[in-house]
């Protein structure tokens, strides 16, 4: 009967994390382990207590003939700040910088513990809100919306600048690329994204904020909601913004090709 | 004590989880946990008999000094081949038609459970080897890559058709698309892969491989090590494909555009 417990736990602790912001209905766990519902009930009480003393998560409680358990994958403000400060080390690099003032940041958009970490904070900021899709440009955006797609348990859509044949009809805009003042073009695949849904733009790097306003148009475009706009980094810019509400990871302050240096310091999610 | 065996178990699981293909010392849960190492040694003993009762993974111990534990995330051929078989049927809906013969494929590739299960799927082929980073090429290939490169839990890079001055120097190669039979041409960050790493090749869609030899290419130019090569789904394709070994998890056998059918199987993936 003990080890009959631990290997509830086990096995609930795996599920739960796979299945995130999922409602469980205890009347699940009763079946797959063949055990009362009471007995379930303890088990998720002790989940409960880990997760929230090593900072997993929060396993909401639903009660009623409807409810059932809910993971919600957080990070704490401290352990997030920690992570992120690390990584401002990393990115200050001197081997970092590309000719034109430009950060080399594929090889750490490629790490599966990095982009664990960094879904896990992104996923953090929008605990209480209703997301039905996580929106991004390809290519280097791809990784960063899987990521937090993981931990919210909901879709990505994936923009493109060049059409393609495999995505069938799409719908495009214009937008004004910030850095360039150029007017470009981005599409969406059309059977993407309902109609109504809340959505969530993130990517990798935000300069002008252009891309992200031609995301903002086509969410519009497909009328749907936006929820909010968090990207890994941003570099400082001397215009004015095309966008003003959004979430940064890091801030790339300076970058001096002459002196060789970049100074990268912790983005505006951490401000108050 | 009881409750503290539980919370171990807890988190142990979660840590394991985040942290496959990763030696773990003993002393490392010991430390975590203030225990002593033989009741971690009996905690890990219910969590490896679990994991393999639930078909989660292979929890090995590396007796010695220099040992500990390692997780090896695994999907049994059978419960591989039932989530195969719900996907060939989702992908043979009509509405999947595009103009052309082709198969809208996108809203799958972002679906994170889907991803994660595939990602299983695909790691589970390449248990025994060592492996050092996988490679896709942008844009539909990435999802695939992530998944897998979360189980593997080693890097991904991402080759790109378009040369952007975010990748800094970079490594070309020309190759033959096997459908159009156009030369064309894909490029790598010199910096991404470094010589002599062993490399398994991902990509979502394969039809005369033009794509993969181009990719096997410039794993030469690297001076790596294919290791192996695994496409999510390949169509059928009449002439000599460029490459011979590969695997699949699903095939295309059929598109009657006239009759607007689309006919999936598994692929080779599941051959003997």
């Amino acid at each position: 009967m003990k080890i009959r417990r631990s290997e509830r736990l086990i096995d609930m602790t795996h599920y739960l994390l796979e299945h995130p912001h999922q409602l469980i209905p205890l009347t699940f766990f009763a079946k797959r382990y063949e055990s009362a519902k009471s007995s379930i009930s303890e088990d998720l009480a002790i989940v409960k207590k880990t997760f929230k003393m090593r900072g997993t998560g929060i396993l909401e409680t639903i009660p009623g003939a409807a409810g059932g358990v809910l993971f919600v994958p957080e990070i704490s403000m401290a352990d997030a700040r920690k992570y992120i400060e690390d990584l401002c080390e990393e990115m200050s690099q001197q081997d970092r910088l590309l000719p034109g003032g430009y950060v080399y940041l594929s090889d750490l958009l490629g790490q599966p513990e990095l982009l664990r970490q960094v879904g896990r904070i992104i996923a953090s900021k929008y605990l209480g809100e209703k997301i039905d899709a996580v929106m991004t440009v390809a290519t280097k955006g791809v990784p960063i919306a899987q990521a937090v797609s993981y931990y919210l348990n909901v879709p990505f859509v994936i923009v493109r600048r060049d059409s393609k044949i495999t995505e069938g009809s799409t719908v495009s805009v214009n937008y004004v690329s910030g850095s360039s003042e150029r007017i470009e073009k981005m599409e969406l695949s059309k059977r993407s994204l309902a109609r109504g849904s809340r959505v969530l733009v993130v990517d990798d790097f935000m300069k002008g904020g252009g891309t992200v306003n031609g995301m903002k148009s086509l969410i519009e475009e497909f009328e749907c909601e936006l929820v909010g706009v968090t990207v890994f980094a941003e570099a400082k810019f001397k215009g004015t913004r095309a966008i003003n509400e959004y979430s940064s990871l890091l801030f790339v302050e300076n970058v001096d090709t002459r002196t060789k240096t970049i100074n990268v310091v912790p983005g505006n999610y951490f401000e108050e």
